[in-house]
C-alpha cells in the first residue's frame, strides 16, 4: 500500500464508504511492501511508533539503496541506517541524500530530522575506545528527537570521575552505560541513580575479554537493580529503547 | 542514622541551626548502617526511589532476620525478600510478620503494602513452567504499587495465542516477556507492541538449553528493537525495572 | 569400476555367467575410485539415491577439477559443488562446463539438470542477510528436481509477514527455516504447519550471536515439535534432507 | 470451544446457517482453552495433524492432572505425556487411567491407541545406556501409529554390528540414530542408507562429554548428508518428526 | 628426614664432620617424606618460607589425619587445613587438637599460632554472601601472623559505602577484593589505592554468573592497573599471596 | 558363536573340511551375541587382542549381570567392569564371583587373572586426590598382565619430588600421567623421559577448573612432544592404551 | 589544575593561607582534565603512586597525540603508551619525542626516565614466542625504575633449564612467569621460590589453546600457592603489579 | 657444551681422568646452549631419543635461522622445523640447505635423513581437506626413520572405504587417525584394529565445528578403547608419538 492507495482508502473512510474498522484491518493485513529480497514494514510507524530501520551488514549496497528509495517514496521522509560501512556509504551517497557518521557507522537517508530535544538521555562510556558504540546510541536517540547528554571516559577505575558528574546523572530520565573490559560502569551508575539504566557491553578489550563476553556477563549479573542489557556493541538498540522510556508520559 | 537521629537533624534544619546543604551532605555521608556482616542502605529510598531489597541466597536465616528487623525498626514499614527458601521462611516467620509465596520464593516482611495499581505492566510467559519466575516479577511490581496483568503460556509455537491477546499487549506501558527453551517470545512481542519489553530468559528446558544460555542468547540477539534483557531467572530485576519505566511521567 | 566395466559385468549377469548376488557384492566391494588424495564414491547414486557432492573448502582448484572430471567421465552427467569460492570457480570454468551462483557459492559442473518441480519445498528466511544460505538450500533442492518456493525476509519481529503467508506454508511438504540472530523463525513456523521443518541457523548477527551459536541453540531448543536442525550456515544439508523428505511417497 | 460447541457449530454449517469459511475462521480464532496457568491448544490436531502433548518438567502433578482431564473431556481420547517422573505418575494414576513406562518416563493418559504399524521407523542406539532416550522416541512414534523397529547397542566402535544389520536399515523409511559419547552413529548410518536420519545426541558419557555437548556437535557436523539433529536427550522430538516423515505420501 | 635426623646432621656440621654445602644438598635431595599415598613436603618452610598446607577435598579423613600427625611429629607445631568439611573435622577432632571455623571450612591442627599482627591486609567483600570466602582469606593471613582488617558488604552498587571507607583502604599494604556476580569491586578498589589488589571472584550469584565465570572474567579484564586474580572462591590463595606481599621489606 | 561352536568349527578346519579363510570369515560375520538390550562382542579378543569390557554407568545391575554371565559362559574366564557403583557391586556379588575395588570402582567378575608383570608401566599422579583415577588405570593395566609402578603425589608445585624419582621414570616403557587442577604433570614428565606419556586430566579442583576442563586443555597443549591425552577421569582408557604400547615388541 | 595552579596553591599552603586539608580536598575534587573524548587522570601519581598510562587500542593516533601532549605539558615528563601499533607510532613520532619498541609495542613519550634498578624483578618465559609479552612487562617495570632480570625460554618441557637457573629465581623479589600453551611455568616456578609470582598467560599456541584460554585456566588452577594471574597477554599489568610489590618496604 | 668440548670430555673419560658418573652429571647439568632469546636443548637426543625440533610460529625468520645454524654446527646433521610459513622458508632457504613441503609447512634443515622404513605407521584421514595435517604427521614420522602408509579420504560417511582397507589397518603397528567435522574416524578405526590409535582432530569444517572443537570432543569421548588424542591440527605431535610407539621393541 503506497501513499496514493492510502490516501484513496482514507477518502473512502471520510465519505463513509468504508468503515473505520475495515480500514484498520486493511492496514493490518497489508503491513509490508514486498521487494522480493526484502519485505519492507512501511507501517511500523503506525504499529510501533517508529519507522523501519535498516541494518546494513549482510546486505549489498544495491539492496540497501532499493529499500531506502522505496521507503522514502512511500512512507517516510528519512531513514535510519546502522552498521553502514564507508564504502557502502559512498555508493549510497551517489544515489540519495545521505548524512554519514564514520565513527558510529550511522547513516541517515533523506532529510535529517531536526532534534526536538525531548527529555534527557545520558550516554556514558567507560573509556575513549567505547565512543563509536556510544555515538551509535546517541545519534539514534537524537534521530528520534531526544535530548542527549554525552559523558565519555568515566570508567570505574577512576570512580571520582563518575562521582564528579553525579549531578549530570541525577538529571537523566534514562542512562545508557557503555563499557568494555569488565563492564562495571553499569553497576556503579545503577547504584547512583533512580532512573532505568540500559547497559551496553562493548567488545573493547583483549584476551579474557573474549570479544565482549566479559562485559556482557558483568552487566547481566549487575548487583544494581535498575539495569537491563542489550547485545554487545548494540548502540542502536540502547538508543532505541532509551527513546521509548524517555518518552513515557511525555 | 536512625529515625530519631534523622528527626533531630531535620528539626535543626527547620530551626535554621543546620543548612539544607549540610543536611543533604550528612545524609549522603552516612547512607548505611553497619551490622558488621552487612552494610544496610537505609537511605536507598531517598537516593534511588525504592527501599533496600534482601537477596537471600548465601545468607543465613539469622543474618536475614537481623537485617529485616533493623530495616523495619529504622527506615521502612515493609521489606521485600527474594529467593527465600521455604525453611528460611519458616524460621523467619517465627520472629517477624511475613507474607510468603512458595512458587516465586518471594517474602514480604512487615506490613504488605496495598497495591495502588499504577499504570499497567503485562507479565507474559512462554509456558506454564516459567510461572515461578513470572510471579517473582509480578509480585515485585505489585509490591511497588504497579498494576500487573498476567498473560501466561503464550509461547511462540502456538503464535495464535499471542495474536489473540494483541489487545492486552496494546494496553501495556511495559511488557515483561519471560521464556525458557528458545526464548523467542521476546522478539515476537517486541514486534507487536510500541512499549519497552524487558526480556527474562529462564532456565526451563534441558540439554542444549545449557541452564538458560539458549534463551539468554536469543533474547540478546532479538531482531525486535525495543527489547532489553536481565539475568536468567531474574524475575525480581525485571519487575523492578518495569516499575521504574511504568512510573515515568506518572 | 567405470561405466564400461559396469556394463560388462551386467552383461555377464544377463547371460547367467554371474549370479545377481555376486554382482551386488562386487558393487559393494568396489564402491569408490581411488584418486590417491580422494576416494570418489561413484556408486553413491546406487546406495544413497543421490550422486557424490563436492565440498570445496580445503581443496585446491586442481584437486576439485580432477574429481569433477573423474565423476563426469565415469558416473554422472552433472556434479554439485558447494562452497566454491569465486577464484576457484574461475579456474574451474576454464577447464569444464560450469554454472556458478556467486551469492550461494554453488557450482554445477556438466549439464545442469532440468528441474522436474517435484512436490513443494518452502525456503523461508528471517532476513535479507540470510539469502546466501537460503540460495544454497534452494539451488541444492532444485538440482535434485524439487519445486522450491522462496519466502524471504519474514522474520518474527514482524510476525504479520509470516501470518500473511500462512497459505504458502500450508502448501509445503517440507519447510526450510533459515535465520540468524535469535533464530526464532523455526519455532513460529513449526507451530503454523503440519509438515517437517528443517531449521538452518545462520551466522548473521554480531556480539552475543557468537557466529551463529545463538540461533543454533534456539533452534535446538524449539518448543515446536516438528523441527530438526542442521549445522550453522548449512544450506546444502537442509536442501538435501528436504529433497529426501519431499520425495517420500512420490 | 468444547465438543458440544463444536457439534452445534457444525450442525449450523450443515443447515446452511453458517458458511464453511466462517466456521473455519471461528476455529482459528478460538484455538485454545484458557486454564489460566495454561492455554491448551485443543485444536492442534486440526492445525498440525497431531494432538497436544504435555511436557511435564516444571509442572506440578496438580497442573498436569487438570490439563489432562481438560483434554480428555474436550478434544481427545488419549494424551501423550513426556518426562513424567515416577512420583508424578503415581499421583496422576490415582485420578486418571494411565499407561506409564518408567525407563523412558513416557505416560499415556486415557485409552492407549492401538498401533497401526504404518511404514517403518528404525530406532538405533550406540549403546545400552541410550535405551531410555530410544524408548521415548519409539513409544512416541508408536503412539502416533507408526511401525517401529528397535536396533539397540550398535555403536561404531564395533562397526560390524551395524553392517550386520544393513538390511534392517535398508528397509527403513526414516532412521532415528541415538548416541552419546562421540555420537558418530548418525554419520555412519547416514552413509549406509538413502532415507532421512534424525540424530539424537544423548547425555550418556562423562568428562569432556560435557553433558551431551560432544555428541551434539558431532551430529551437527556430520559429513553424511541426510542427517538433521534434535536437542540432547530429545527422544520425543525425534519420534514426532519421524512420524511426520514416515507418513509423507502414505 | 625427621627432626632427629636433622639434628644429628646439624651436629655433624657443627663438628666439621660435614660441610655446610653438603648439608644443604642433603636437605634439598630429601625434601619430602613418603607416606605412599602422599609425599609430604616437610621442608617447604626452608625452601618457601611457609609450611605445608593441606587441601582436604578428595582426601579421606583418614588420609588427612595421617598427614597431619606426620607433620606435627616431624616438622611443625601447627598445620593449616583448607576446605575441611564438617564431618571430616569432627572425625579429625577426635584424634588431634583442632581449631575449626565452620563458615570458611578452615581447620588449624596443633597449637594455633598467636597472631603477630604484622603490617595490614584489608579483606573487602561485595556482599554478605561472600563472607565464607573472605574468612578463608582472613584466617589464612592471620595464621601466618598478619594483621587483617575486615571490610564486608561494600559492593559497587552502593559505591558510597566504599568511598566512606577510603581511609581504611589507604592504610592497607595489600587489599584482597572478594566479589561474586559482576565482580566490579576489584576495579573500583584498584582505582582508589596505590597498593597491590588481589582479586577473588566468588561463585555467589545465579544464571549468567555461570558459577563464578562472570566475576572471574570481570576481574581479569579490570581496567585498574594493580589487580591480579586467583581462582574462583580461592580465599586461601589470596590470603597466602597477601601474606607474601605484606611481609616484603618487613 | 559359543565356545563349543568355535571348537567344532576349528576341528573342521584341522580336518580340512573347512578352509582357513572361510573360518575367518565366519568369525567376522558373527562377531557378537545379541541380548536384545546389548550386542556382546564375544570375539573382540580375536579381533582386538583384549576381551569385552563393561562400562557400568547407565546400565542397571540386572543388565550388567546378564552380560557378565553371558560372557563368562561363552567366551572368557574373567570380565573387567568399570565405573561400578558400590550398590551395583553388592547386587552383582550375590550372583557371581566378584573382586571389587571401592576407590577406583573397578570390578573383576570371574577368576581374577594372575598378573604376569610384563614390561613396566609407571602410573604417576599430581596429588593424593587423583588416586581413584590412578587406581582405575593401574588395575586395568594389571588385569591385562602388565607390571605397574605407582608414583603418587608428585605434582609440579614441588618439582623436586619428580626429579627425585627420575630413575623410576627412566625405567618405564610407558608413563601414565594423571593430574587435575592445572594438569602440568604431563608436560614435565614428557620432558624427562623418552617413552610415550598417556595424560589423564582429572576433575580434581574447583572454580575455574570447570570439572577438569583446565587440566584437559593443559595436557592437549603440552609443549612436550610425546604426550597424548584421554578423556577427563578416564583411568581405564589410559590403562588400556598403556597395555597396548607396553606389549609392542614383547 | 595544571602545574602553575598547583604551584600557586602549594605556595598558599606554605604561607598558611590555605590549610593542608583543604589543599588535599581540592586535589581530590579536581582530579582529571576533561578533553571531551577523554578524562585525563593527571593526579594519579598523587593518588596511586604512578602516572597515567595510555592504552592505545581503539584510540586514533590523533586522540593519543592530544592526550600525550596534555600530560607532558601539565603533569609529567614522560608517558608510558601500551599496545602502540607501528603506524600510530610513526604518526606520533612526528609530533613528539618518542621511544618505541616494536616487539612489545611499548612507546615512551617525552624523556625516557633513567632506570634506578630498584630491587629485582625476574621476567621468565616458557618459550621464545612469548618474548613480546615479556618485553612489555620488562619495559614497564624498567620505566618505573625497577631492576629487571630476563630469563627467557625456560619452559617446563625441559625442566632442567629452570632448575639450572634456580639461583636467579632465588634472588628475585617478584617473578613474572609468562607462558602460552599449557602455561605450566607458573606452577613450577611457584614451587621453587618464596616470593610472589605474577602469572601471565599468552595467546601463543593453536587449536585447543583457544587464544590463551588453556594457559589462563592452568595458571588460575595452579597448585603452587603464591601465584596470581593477569589477563592473557597483559605484560603491562604484570610489570605494573610487580613494580608495586617490588617496592614494598623499599 | 659443543662438539669439541664433548669430545675432550669423553677423551678424559676414556683416559680414566674423569669418571663415567661425573661425565653423565656434567651432561645433565649443562643440557642447553643459551642464545639469550632461546635455550637450545642440544642434548635432547641423549635424554629423550630425538633431537630438538623448532616450532616456527611466533619466531622471526632471523631467530629460526640462528637456532638452526647453532644446532647444525653443534649437535645434529638435520633439524625438523614445523609450521614454517612460505615466506620464512624462502628467507631461510637463502642461508641454509632446506627441504620444504608447502602443504604441511614442514621444513628440514641440513641433510634430510634417509628413511629407514622401520615398522609401519598408517596415516589415515577422513577427507581430502585433512591432508595438510596428515602430511605433517607423515613427514615427521619419516624424518625419524619410520615406514609410513598413507590412507587418505576414508571418512565414516562412506564406511565401505574403511572396510575395504581393513588389511592395511591390520598391518599397522600404530594408526594416526586424522579427521575434522565430527571426527568419528578414530572411533571406527579404533574398533577395527588392535594397535594404538593416535587421533588428531582438525579444524576442517565450519559453523558448529568451532575451529576443531567438535572433532576434538568426539575423539576424547571415543567409545573405542585404544584411542588417545593430541591437539587440534597437531600432525607433528601425532607423528612424534607414533614414532615412539612404533619403535618400542624394535
Amino acid at each position: 500500500m503506497n501513499k496514493d492507495e492510502l490516501k484513496t482508502m482514507l477518502e473512502q473512510v471520510s465519505k463513509g464508504e468504508l468503515s473505520v474498522d475495515e480500514a484498520v484491518t486493511r492496514i493490518k493485513l497489508q503491513p509490508y511492501d514486498d521487494l522480493d529480497f526484502a519485505k519492507i514494514d512501511t507501517h511500523r510507524g503506525i504499529r510501533q511508533g517508529a519507522d523501519e530501520v535498516i541494518y546494513s551488514e549482510g546486505k549489498t549496497a544495491e539492496q540497501i539503496c532499493k529499500i531506502v528509495k522505496h521507503i522514502l517514496e512511500n512512507s517516510s521522509e528519512s531513514v535510519l541506517i546502522t552498521r553502514l560501512s564507508e564504502d557502502k556509504a559512498e555508493t549510497l551517497g551517489k544515489e540519495i541524500k545521505l548524512f554519514y557518521d564514520k565513527a558510529s557507522r550511522i547513516g541517515i537517508a533523506g532529510d535529517k530530522p531536526a532534534n526536538k530535544n525531548v527529555g534527557n538521555i545520558v550516554v556514558a562510556t567507560g573509556g575513549t575506545s567505547d565512543i563509536p558504540v556510544a555515538e551509535e546510541a546517541a545519534l539514534t536517540a537524537e534521530f528520534y528527537g531526544n535530548k542527549v547528554t554525552r559523558l565519555y571516559d568515566v570508567g570505574v577505575s577512576g570512580v571520582h570521575r563518575l562521582i564528579g558528574n553525579a549531578e549530570v546523572l541525577a538529571d537523566a530520565r534514562v542512562v545508557i552505560a557503555i563499557a568494555g573490559m569488565e563492564g562495571a560502569l553499569a553497576s556503579v551508575i545503577g547504584g547512583m541513580t533512580d532512573c532505568p539504566v540500559i547497559a551496553v557491553p562493548t567488545s573493547v578489550g583483549y584476551g579474557a575479554n573474549f570479544r565482549g563476553l566479559s562485559a556482557l556477563l558483568s552487566m547481566l549479573n549487575s548487583c544494581a537493580s535498575g539495569v537491563s542489557v542489550v547485545n554487545i556493541d548494540n548502540g542502536f538498540g540502547a538508543g532505541y529503547i532509551a527513546n521509548m522510556i524517555n518518552k513515557q508520559g511525555i
